[in-house]
């Protein structure tokens, strides 16, 4: 695995040359854990662009131990390790101590991550140094995933998978939101995630279909939508699945109706995910049938985003969105109707853009999508 | 209630009015929370020095409502509120678009919490704007709590006994502590918790005293040291108790040895909570009785630290901290031990500094501190 890290590690240094840094500071922590293999928290990675020689400094933790058992990967064994003398001291600026003047001319450093605050130590430490902005250019490194970064969003899509058809199995009318979102974590982790992506979110009645809805009192009532959206993290990888159910023994007619449309749409977005398709037309596809039925004003800025070391990475699946598909870019989508007052229905999968030559989309998260009258 | 906000934000209006600021921004969530009452993910106060209107700037949630339901707090009705027309603007940079270029000329920024990327875009939307630093200025003011906060941390602090409480009860031995951690955290939400003050730690064995530990999949065994550390999060306000148990029948010499020793510290600490004691002066009361049994090396780097609407808050306890303690600061004190190999103990209380004429420092976790043989 080690050598993973270092081809990463290595083409960051690529891009960082042609920029003309001498060096570069990751400081972001998905991103210092994708080029280390594993950080402790507060970790920044310093980059040599020239020297090629790579350091993760991590501040001290209480215990003094710089790893401290965590599950979520250890620091590549081809990286240096340093380890600061005290748990105050900022290893961004330790970092731009460590360069020397003399061939170390310009750092590039993450501007929409360190604060003003931390710029402006590393500038007083090392005020000869030209501070660039590195800008997001690891991120936009992560979106296309490997097939071992793959493999582990699909145990964390199966994990989900496991967590949520338990759920189904047990009773539901009666239990609050916020106990049910609560199983469903703890779920998670009887499966071996290393806990949940995000925070569950579980809408009865009313509530359901607003996306980012915070679980709440309400209990689960017969003939209510119940829409529950849940991801595993594994191994640091995170993926989110999200359905919706209605409550008793027969959906109403509006319900089958809205449920048929958020389908129709969802699936329109999946098919849509193909190899050099633009990124809006992935929500043209998903959102239309939607504003078709007249619901194009409630409905959310965009219709999927990237899932990765973060649950939300690039790209955007969203109008205004700039780019194209490339294979092997995990995606969500994601379409939802809430109607204010009656509640809404949203389908969410995590599927990985795949060639047609190779069976189109991979559909990580596999759970039935059939309306499921509980 | 709507009357302590504006109270509090006529007292950081004045020292703003006094640093010759003509406005200020404050964007730290906390810190938002603390001077508008409640605010969605993402919100950023405009306070207005000279001309008194202040703003709440609330980023578009996917539904469009920006507070969302969510149970921690609505926004003072005293306040403007805005919500943003698109899910991509930045708040930030929209308040610093609000300010007549007329009247206000100094804008002052958290720059310990701002990006370097929204400090410039802020500069590039109010080019004639100049921008100083608000510094840590609210967090100064968070320190000394109000009788209203002080009982939502009684609160908070009585959840959290209840749930380590019923824990205690239930049979531990073959667990993991995974599991138990999973389980305090479901009993906090049970009891009325809005969360977990912070992840719940559950340290075993080797682990055991181990501050900071992430629960492992190491399971309960007979002659384990057992030591816990969880707390509540109670409509923002988050505590923090600690304690550590044996497993079995009766413990061993050398463990009664060094809880005793821990105890003491912790007791030491807890009574040099008087106000106007210096803050390297409690850390010294709980250190010392550690370093004099020759404990010395591996300490953490602090005995304690304030609470309220973050975990971790203003005043450090250590042995390089300036400062003295003020009546109606909650602290933890938490001294510990951890031997490599063996485990430890660790014993946690979150009080409040009252003075000797009110009885002295206020226990809010209130759980005994006997070795507990489970």
């Amino acid at each position: 695995m080690s050598e993973v890290y270092a081809v990463r590690r290595g083409r960051l240094r690529d891009r960082c040359s042609a920029a003309g840094s001498d060096a570069a500071l990751v400081s972001l922590p998905a991103n210092v854990r994708y080029l280390a293999g594993g950080a402790p928290p507060g970790a920044v990675l310093l980059l040599g662009v020239a020297d090629q020689r790579d350091v993760l400094l991590c501040p001290r933790t209480p215990t003094g131990d710089p790893a401290d058992g965590r599950r979520d990967g250890r620091p590549d064994d081809g990286l240096r390790l340093s380890v600061l003398p005290t748990a105050t001291g900022d290893p961004a600026v330790a970092a731009a101590d460590l360069l020397d003047p003399a061939t170390a001319r310009t750092l590039a450093v993450e501007e929409h991550h360190l604060t003003v605050a931390r710029h402006r130590a590393i500038r007083s430490v090392a005020p000869r140094l030209l501070l660039a902005d590195l800008g997001r250019t690891v991120e936009q490194q992560r979106t296309v995933k490997d097939e071992e970064e793959i493999s582990q969003l699909r145990i964390a899509a199966e994990i989900s998978d496991q967590a949520l058809g338990e759920l189904l199995e047990s009773i539901l009318v009666g239990r609050t939101e916020r106990h049910l979102a609560l199983e469903l974590e703890r779920r998670l982790v009887d499966h071996g995630a290393d806990g949940p992506a995000f925070r569950t979110s579980v809408a009865t009645g009313p509530n359901a279909g607003r996306p980012g809805h915070s679980p709440s009192d309400r209990r689960v009532e017969e003939g209510d939508f119940l829409s529950v959206r849940l991801g595993a993290n594994y191994h640091g990888y995170r993926c989110e699945i999200g359905r919706t159910f209605v409550i008793g023994s027969s959906p109403a007619d509006w319900q089958i109706d809205l449920y048929d449309l958020v389908f129709a749409a969802q699936r329109a977005g999946r098919e849509a995910l193909t190899p050099g398709t633009a990124y809006r037309d992935v929500d043209r596809a998903a959102r239309q049938p939607l504003e078709s039925a007249g619901y194009g004003e409630g409905l959310a800025a965009r219709t999927g985003h990237g899932v990765g070391l973060e649950i939300d990475e690039d790209p955007q699946l969203a109008p205004a969105a700039m780019g194209k598909l490339d294979a092997c870019v995990p995606v969500t989508v994601e379409p939802g109707v809430h109607l204010p007052g009656r509640g809404g229905v949203r389908i969410d999968d995590t599927l990985v853009v795949r060639p047609e030559a190779d069976g189109g989309p991979e559909l990580l998260t596999i759970t039935t999508k059939e309306l499921l009258a509980l």
